[in-house]
């Protein structure tokens, strides 16, 4: 990894902030620490479509990539002091799973609104939790950070958590030939910048979509305006795809995404209950409905996409939305 | 595959319906009709965990592995009439799955009371449904398979299938070392004797345990005694595990299980909805109540296997099912 960012001090052209080489270097190095997920043809849906599970990663999300990556590229005095971070979903645990791998502590600042499953759940994989009011979470971490000399690592916006992300990407070109579309979830922009960067440099040929709900559109104003563009949480926190209410996209994600992604659509609420129930009932496999878009997004327009890799981005659902998901499709 | 059954006609000492090599050859033969599902660490769970998620198939359950063997044993001129069988459930739609990879017509005769929605299914795999009262199903099926001269297709108790059943275990010997014991949810038997044949001659180290519901333990209660002893429909239904109420072990499986299987043990109703709600909210993975028997099994007593594969044998459960399942465990 360069320390390059897409601000170049010259200001001259902009070096990319993440560089293919850097996700193969990912790709190899956190190998032992994630699971190389199945990529299943989902014959049950029209045309080719095929299905990168990685609601099957240890902690349920893709996130996992993205925190490993960047825990093995610190130094090791540096690595050793910890690492901490702020989120009440899939970033902490993965944070916490990373850490406890390289067996190092990890502080993870949670809100007081978070579900008291999620903090059991974060505590159990040797993490400390800080609670504290939702709106004092990165007042908090930074201070966690500077007082404990820990480093932190953030959800999206930093070049080793995008190659990590990107890695899946290395594993879907390995699996699978003659891809047309890759369907990926966008929140804070970090999964699709890793694999827009793989895709640019090992499959151009391959269109890079994001999907992203119609209540939590940022990304696709941003893209279409030239400029990062934020939404309130008073419309993002209307989508039950709670993994994409993230408000804004990431200085070093949107130039990434303004070079590498073809295309960001939307699905409406319905179309992703939709979409988690047939998850369940035709791939017998748990998503969570910011990992459904992509489905939802592919069963709305088949004919569009040729052959198509769903990235199925986590599966940690509340079981009473999976239970809504299935009553409302039956 | 040889012709030899269990039964030496020369009275002697009998020789083994199915051999390792007969497993083998199956594995080569249907590599291209089905998946090799993955083999996943359950990190959730204590001990030493593993998941063999055959709910990953195609149709939903490793049925598919016996039925694409069996047709494709066939001899050309043979196969090219077709395939009959009679099956409400995972061995109907496999046969269906794999005579249309084959390009071959397939009959599959269900009962009245079979679900609307597996009617369909079947429909939609391309084969010809016909439906007849539950208690003409193996006359019907016998019927077709004379006048059109069809192939019928056993869901259990023949050595292609079993042959075909038992690539599965080739599979997860590839995938990992040190196996001290795998679960196996027994119905007909078809199953669990494959992998008893496979790891005996693969990895005779491995205990190979299966796992009934209590209330259809038919082949714990044969294995004790030392022949088949059918359970009447009126115990076996009450179970929720619908693809072990099989009354009666097949008379060419219950031999192999005698000298493959190390261990028979059962669970209750409510460790199966437990089994099935963890597996969801931990795995992320939808598994029919038939298919967790195994995971049931081991989180009964974890201490007691080691380093264990859970077979997950399938996937198809009925929403409202599922639903009952996580209602009953949140």
């Amino acid at each position: 990894m360069t320390e390059a960012t897409s601000r170049d001090p010259n200001g001259t052209v902009p070096a990319p902030a993440v560089a293919i080489g850097d996700i193969v270097a990912a790709h190899a190095r956190i190998a032992e620490a994630v699971t190389r997920t199945p990529l299943l043809r989902a014959f049950w849906a029209p045309g080719d479509l095929w299905l990168k599970a990685e609601n099957l990663q240890p902690i349920g999300a893709f996130k996992l990539r993205g925190a490993a990556n960047a825990i093995a590229r610190l130094e090791p005095d540096v690595r050793a002091r910890g690492v901490v971070t702020h989120s009440s979903g899939n970033h902490g645990q993965a944070v916490a799973w990373a850490a406890r791998a390289a067996g190092i502590p990890a502080v993870i600042v949670m809100p007081q609104e978070a579900m008291a499953v999620k903090v059991e759940a974060t505590k159990a994989l040797g993490a400390e939790v800080v609670i504290v009011p939702n709106s004092h979470r990165e007042v908090a971490a930074e201070a966690i950070q500077a007082q404990r000399r820990m480093t932190l690592v953030p959800p999206f916006d930093h070049p080793d958590v995008i190659a990590g992300q990107g890695t899946l990407a290395v594993e879907v070109l390995e699996d699978l030939d003659g891809i047309d579309t890759v369907l990926v979830p966008v929140g804070g922009g970090g999964l699709i910048s890793g694999v827009g960067v793989a895709m640019a440099s090992l499959s151009p040929r391959t269109r890079v979509v994001g999907v992203e709900p119609t209540l939590a559109a940022d990304a696709r104003q941003s893209l279409a305006a030239g400029r990062r563009i934020a939404w309130d949480a008073r419309s993002t926190y209307r989508t039950i795809a709670d993994g994409t209410r993230t408000p804004l996209l990431g200085e070093i994600t949107f130039p990434i995404i303004q070079s590498t992604v073809d295309e960001i659509v939307t699905v409406d609420e319905d179309e992703i209950f939709a979409a988690v129930a047939t998850l369940v009932r035709q791939a017998h496999l748990v998503v969570e409905p910011s990992g459904a878009l992509s489905v939802a997004a592919y069963l709305a327009a088949p004919q569009k996409y040729g052959r198509t890799v769903a990235v199925l981005s986590g599966g940690n659902i509340d079981p009473s939305i999976l239970t809504r998901a299935l009553a409302l499709t039956s």
